[in-house]
């Protein structure tokens, strides 16, 4: 029997995997909001470097979770967090008992509104290490990368995470099972919280400009993220800070999410990297002065936006 | 005998001092740049809140210092102070032996290099505390305050500053002289090292947003520049932060000028506010993390403007 995956949030990450979790043969229905009229109509159009190009004929596509009538095996949440969103009212009508929560979502800390939220539910933290754009309505170029790294929050797992890792694998996607993934989610805060406040608050610079101007400045942010994982019992490895600069380089110029998303006018997941760090860092009495400066600035950054 | 005095850097600071003085019966000259041909034919336009409204018809107009054929009593150099600008070779060609040097500018640690350049000199350090904006070519709108506080570097200062002040003070303007000017840079700066780059890197926000938003960075950064100012040996009053603050929801929405100076695609004056502090807080060997995190945001802002 077909696995029944319902992806809620399908934008460039939700529409990608969705995309990859049909061709290894699930029924993948989608939750599209601003492009649901064209999703439904033509399906989801992807340009991938490492998978090729094809569309992606969703099983039902729906303007909202309610509107399943069916019962999931799987969802996968792929919004971004951002304060407006409830992400726990939003998945409320299609939690069956049958129902394993994914959540493939950045930020740190953001796993406790939904496991007690959902106590009986398995629940599984996903990372997206991917390079994927929506380039216009209904079309996703993936230009790089993919990774997937999952980890089950619920002491008794069933085998249903090896389900889901079996069918990603199947279309050929890169995809692990971590023991400790809050420990990955603030390994990849180390990045987020250095690189994309630092893109807006600048103006709008690539990756490797930051880099080559302000270097220090980068490194002192992955350094406190670092001291909050350790302090709250995540210890990161000793070499993230000089690996996530060498990759960062390596990768040259390369444009943020959150800039991305400034850009649009879209919401930023300011909340979710850094105000979650940093209240993580007051929980365990941690001074964070130039992660506390870069939030404060962004506080400011949002605020400007929704002035006149 | 009339007092000769030129200004060089003749913007609305200099372009109003200048007009007072003349008022006050000195022969004052300017040197403009962008604006020559204007000034030239038609002066400056004064329109004060305070003062009135006149046309300040300067002795004569200059578009280099070199072109000044006379001998000054004073030179009043109003030029903001940015790195691409040298002040010592600017003043050069004007600077003769009955010359005292005025330099009416912002920024902490702007001294050295004008007293090791003109050692045999009288030089007065001056901090202007005023609301006073170019509008259009040749038309100053000087909205509130004016305040001018003057303190000599030299140790065997002439009668020549108290010259300065009455003429100052016979245009009915609040001239004080003070015995720690350098002290009073950096009561100054605890304002302009807080305020200034926020509403830059906030995106353009005015001062009472920055505070109703964000008083605690505010505070923060103050007090990172009161305890640098300590330990270079200046103390400043307890009561400065608070004091700022009050005074700042006081006049309510300010735009500062590092964000005019921005929103018109001028120079900034990082490096003379926010570079030379933590340049002296490296020195004594004091951490200015939030400072130092908004110094380095700026220069990225900066290397932004400079990029395609």
């Amino acid at each position: 029997m077909k696995n029944k995956i319902l992806i809620i949030g399908t934008g460039a990450l939700g529409g990608f995997y969705g995309a990859l979790l049909a061709k290894a043969g699930a029924e993948v229905s989608v939750v599209c909001h601003s492009e649901y009229e064209y999703v439904k109509q033509y399906g989801i159009n992807i340009n991938s470097s490492i998978f090729g190009k094809w569309t992606f004929t969703p099983s039902q596509v729906l303007q909202k979770p309610e509107d399943y009538s069916d019962t999931a095996d799987f969802i996968l949440l792929c919004t971004k967090v951002i304060p407006s969103l409830d992400r726990v009212a939003l998945i409320k009508p299609v939690m069956k008992p049958e129902t394993t929560l994914v959540f493939i979502q950045n930020g740190v800390e953001i796993e406790q509104e939904l496991v007690l939220a959902y106590p009986e539910y398995e629940i599984i933290s996903g990372l997206a290490y991917i390079c994927c754009n929506r380039i216009s309505k209904g079309h996703l170029l993936h230009s790089a990368y993919g990774r997937l790294t999952l980890g089950s929050l619920t002491d008794s797992a069933t085998s249903k995470i090896e389900n889901l890792i079996t069918l990603f694998k199947a279309s050929k996607l890169e995809c692990f099972l971590v023991d400790n993934i809050i420990a990955e989610r603030w390994k990849k805060c180390v990045w987020n919280a250095a690189f994309n406040p630092i893109s807006v608050l600048s103006g709008g610079l690539l990756t490797l400009s930051i880099l080559q101007s302000q270097e220090s400045l980068v490194r002192q942010l992955m350094n406190e993220i670092c001291l909050i994982a350790s302090a709250t019992g995540h210890q990161v490895s000793d070499d993230i800070i000089d690996l996530n600069i060498a990759n960062t380089y390596a990768i040259d110029t390369y444009k943020t999410s959150m800039l991305e998303d400034f850009e649009h006018g879209r919401p930023m997941e300011t909340e979710a990297i850094l105000g979650n760090a940093l209240l993580a860092a007051k929980k365990v009495g941690i001074d964070s002065p130039h992660l506390e400066t870069v939030y404060r600035l962004m506080k400011l950054r949002e605020l400007k936006l929704t002035l006149p």
